[in-house]
């Protein structure tokens, strides 16, 4: 009945019960299946925009910007930012305050940090699970953000419709941070920071690299370029509406198998396979057989 | 015949045994299965020192030092670079031609750089498969680099001995780029390109939160605190001796079941259940149900 009344709040795009049903998917409840089965039939129309790149190059201001200007031109936004922090305090560890000023200066922005926590999988499910819950309470245009090490870009590019990569001239070696994994998920680069020294070089440098993808300059601080950045960002995901959800259901898909797998097996069984390996009693291949006969 | 030659020589510690072992793992061949399997029994008495942070701090140089260091010690050193890179391609976008030519000043150090490979599963278990392999082959120091997410640090330091986090001044929010992911994980924390501006500032913000872990200060392209540093870390290592064995099965064990699952789902029931997704049929939670159901 809470959760009949949950859905339905949130199908008619009620922050609280968003915010509430991504508490739960955050924590993995059961009540999160619940609520994603009853939503599940849902197609969603909105943009999905990943914007990565590396720590310190202003993604989430820039998010705070774009999601403004979505709003200037009438669209309901959201920006959920993916935080590979802590697993042990569950929590970020700078910055988070910074944001819910940003947030606090348009409450109708709906603004969402989540911590994958050190789930085995990368960048959680818990994360495709939030956006379909995001599609769900029907945004217009959803931001995407993570911070790019390379190895989560790929699983987030399957699950967006458009991928920002930002950089920003000034942190060093900007191309070396942008490791090959996240250049290749780009579908339009920004040189953030663009009044700082260094943004001519940095834009000739990704010019080389972007073949036809276009080099955005911005300064998200005050605004410029990110009109015609998020005009970009909105043209590419329309080109694509509609093959993202195959995608979105592969990596999803994915994940609840393996999740599904880990919770079956028994804490005894584990153990002992644990102890075994240790005695060097059976090989991982071995061990893994077992656990899986066990099932 | 060829892999019991094989095993023979790479428990030898010949290089191009284990250089041949380590593709074969990379690639997850079935040969990787069975070399892994023969050696399996071997109990490794290596120290394994993590080495983290973010793009730009100069953790390879680090590591290339501190392994000529641990030669000059007489030790026999491996220097295994965890390379969150291209999914695409498979290899580095830059700086591995920086690391070869480091690699060539000694030749009797072992330097590998190893593709993730958009691996789901995070860093990837062919990566802790490769630390056993060097452990095989009978390394007394291994330099298991990466860089530093924050999420896949957890993983990395559930399979080293010591973990050092390594930052420097002058890359704009250090500590911000720091996530707590990796500050949590940290044995010693250095500050590397300690000879520019800034290092006293980041030495003294890291001190507040170090607690009674070392800060060091490094200047790798001199070699400045490099033998301290070592020196530091490998204390560390052999107070630890043994408590990392259990913790690499545990990885390496949730790392084998998954793969084992992902390769007995046949592709045709995989690709019934993406489609019944997407016609919104069933559930990823229904789909997850009946493709183990068929195992």
């Amino acid at each position: 009945l809470q959760i009949d009344d949950l859905v339905e709040r949130l199908c008619q795009g009620d922050p609280r019960a968003l915010a509430r049903a991504l508490t739960l998917v955050e924590n993995r409840s059961k009540d999160a299946r619940e609520i994603l089965s009853r939503v599940f039939g849902h197609r969603g129309t909105s943009a999905v925009l990943g914007i990565t790149g590396p720590a310190g190059v202003g993604k989430s201001t820039l998010a705070d910007r774009l999601a403004e200007r979505g709003r200037a031109l009438g669209r309901d936004v959201a920006i959920l930012a993916i935080d590979p922090t802590s697993p042990l305090t569950g929590g970020a560890f700078l910055g988070d305050r910074a944001r819910m000023d940003a947030g606090a200066r348009d409450t109708s922005i709906f603004i969402r940090s989540m911590a994958t926590r050190g789930h085995v999988g990368g960048l959680a499910g818990a994360a495709f699970e939030a956006l379909f819950l995001l599609e769900a309470a029907k945004k217009d245009i959803i931001f995407l953000e993570t911070v790019g090490s390379g190895q989560d870009e790929v699983e987030v590019a399957a699950a967006v419709d458009a991928t920002l990569v930002v950089l920003a001239p000034g942190l060093g070696d900007e191309l070396q941070a942008a490791k090959a994994g996240i250049l290749e998920v780009a579908d339009v680069f920004v040189v953030n920071k663009s009044d700082r020294e260094g943004a001519d070089a940095l834009a000739h440098d990704l010019s080389l690299i972007a073949g036809e993808r276009p080099v955005r300059r911005t300064t998200a601080t005050t605004g410029e370029g990110v009109a015609e950045l998020l005009a970009d960002a909105l043209r590419i995901a329309a080109g694509r509406a509609g093959s993202r959800d195959r995608r979105l259901m592969e990596v999803w898909l994915r994940d609840v198998l393996s999740t599904t797998v880990r919770d079956r097996i028994r804490e005894s069984s584990w153990e002992d396979a644990l102890t075994a390996l240790v005695a060097r009693e059976v090989t991982p291949y071995e061990a893994a057989e077992r656990i899986l006969a066990e099932l």
